[in-house]
């Protein structure tokens, strides 16, 4: 009953990286032709509780300006964020970049709060910088439990450059206010940022463009039959209503939800079970990179989903989407077995708590994606 | 088995304003002299939903600096309660003190909430801002149910000044900074600019001097027979554990429980039910205050318990405090029938979620706070 988006096209055009340049070029000019090169460029500003692949390619985007990242705490602290994002614009040459710093805590859940919440109702797979030990032997790997003020050392070096004063809520006002309707958030982390910004702000989501989210879940499976694949699995398959994002401030995801959004689109934990970060697709973006960047793609850990790099790749390209769907969407923030679940109905089911429309993505065309990945990385040349 | 502060005294020294006044100024001398007159003014930020007297009080001490007032919509929305904060610094003449406007908005509860937790769980007795009517006749009267953003008509008349263009949660987050360890806040609001300064900045609470809250309730006893103490009994009686900012807010409530305050104390309901703003009580202030003040004063409804008035009065004389009590305090975050209650235990009963031990007070001296008020009241002469 999903409202399809079909793409029509043929997957045999996509098999060698040039074919793949130019007909991404193609897409991406006729998808943005009508608004970016006649308006100037896009304007985003990305959210987020690290720094990776997502950043990239909307960095790269000659038709995108980013106007700055904000950091949040999620998979790492918000220190380690905002390091990993002033390393990662050294990385590709982008000091220009502001980055601010954010939300250290969640606005009401707490690590001591989880501890209570597993010892009543499970363990969760993930819990981002509150991550002690895996249950079950897992590729992936543990960047080491720390606090939240501890040293720096980041496996890429540490950057050199320095965060903005400024905190993430007040240049996420400061902005939509400068630029209002015409900013879009593109977000991947915890809510916490905007969930602030909201609150001190209540024209914040209003004055936006729109929101670009990578979070929630609602009803993954799985596609690829490898190790990583069926690691990652072990986070829907018991739970498929719970994703990380959402679930370490489900009641910044809540505000979220029923804050004034002209136009928001969700890209869950579904469309990228068809997705994986291949040591095949690092090595083949890295072989069309800049230096330093490439060395950087070399030293990336394989197997992850394209979780994030679908949000930043259907606001690049909305034809990469096959299907979406058009649903109110929440978050649960009652504490219980299904705290920070997602929630949604189709029109007409909502309960009218000031939910939104959302257009969820369900599935996308993961070749058309790793093509965008390597077409972007390679913008600006080897420089 | 609460922890008393018996203060040894005669009521009989406090018939009449003159004595009221040596007597008070020697208390506040004695209470105050090793800080304020050693080391200057004590600094205080006062956090409310509206003006009142607790202002007055405060704006009124010689030993006291006000940096500023920050607003937050509870009774009143936060436009109406920024416009009577500055009008009331107009009539007391204290337009140096700048305000600054805050969260319009609760963090997770809203109107819609309210109205379907009522469906559920029965009618709440006060609504503030969202208050459309009384359940039953009640002599309070109401503003009138209106918008965040309708045009102010202050009973008083509106003011002339303006709002500093700073939020609430940065005012606040860059005064700590600027006087580590120096300022009181003073709060008798919805705690959500306290909140929302404590999650965009972790060390806020830590650097402010203490917090002194009024909001709460343990075990509320009607104390006075009359018509106004019955009908604020409402509120209490068959819940003793909710108060409306709290209850309004029980996020922001909790997120500052579990904040690293470096003292706090909680001024709930409870004292206030032995107290009230009579008529008697406004014409005697008024009779020793300047003209425009005075007029004010006389303008006020009569009946209310004095609530925030208590919370003024403890911080400038602790000695007012008849008994108090150490306890772990929280407010339940959990939608239900109880949500927005005080929660609350002696050391050794918390579940160690991060709440923190504050001093509660159980019972003040009336006639001891009204004297101070009518000498605060009194300070700079019928200018």
């Amino acid at each position: 009953m999903t409202l399809s988006t079909p793409v029509a096209q043929s997957s045999v055009l996509f098999r060698t990286a040039s074919v793949v340049w130019q007909l991404g070029l193609a897409v991406l000019l006729l998808a943005t032709s009508g608004t970016a090169l006649a308006e100037g460029k896009r304007k985003v500003i990305i959210d987020d509780d690290g720094f990776g692949m997502m950043h990239i390619m909307l960095l790269k985007d000659p038709n995108v300006e980013v106007l700055g990242l904000t950091s949040v705490t999620g998979d790492l602290w918000e220190k380690q964020a905002v390091a990993s994002a002033l390393r990662g614009l050294e990385i590709i040459g982008r000091t220009d970049v502001p980055v601010a710093g954010g939300a250290v805590y969640p606005l009401v859940n707490s690590e001591a709060l989880t501890d209570r919440w597993e010892a009543l109702y499970g363990k969760l797979v993930w819990k981002g910088a509150w991550m002690k030990q895996w249950v079950e032997p897992t590729a992936q790997g543990l960047i080491g439990y720390h606090g939240p003020d501890d040293p720096i050392n980041l496996p890429e070096g540490n950057p050199k450059i320095k965060a903005s004063d400024e905190l993430a809520a007040n240049f996420l006002i400061r902005m939509v206010h400068k630029y209002p309707g015409e900013i879009s958030i593109i977000a991947a982390g915890p809510m916490t940022n905007l969930a602030l910004a909201q609150r001190l702000d209540p024209a914040f989501a209003g004055l936006a463009k729109e929101l670009v989210y990578m979070g929630g879940s609602f009803n993954p499976q799985q596609m690829l039959n490898n190790k990583s694949a069926s690691d990652f699995a072990r986070e829907y398959m018991n739970s498929p209503r719970r994703e990380f994002n959402i679930r370490f401030d489900p009641e910044a995801a809540s505000i979220m939800s029923r804050s004034p959004w002209k136009k928001v689109t969700v890209v869950p934990a579904d469309p990228a079970t068809a997705t994986q970060m291949t040591r095949s697709l690092l090595d083949r973006m890295a072989s069309f990179a800049a230096p330093e960047l490439a060395a950087h793609l070399r030293m990336q850990a394989a197997g992850f989903p394209l979780w994030d790099e679908i949000a930043a790749a259907v606001w690049i390209d909305p034809t990469l989407v096959r299907s979406s769907e058009v649903l109110f969407v929440d978050y649960n923030s009652q504490f219980g077995p299904s705290y920070g679940d997602t929630l949604s109905w189709r029109p007409g089911y909502e309960p009218g708590l000031g939910e939104r429309k959302a257009t969820v993505v369900r599935t996308i065309d993961p070749e058309r994606l790793e093509a965008l990945m390597v077409k972007l990385v390679s913008e600006g040349g080897k420089h």
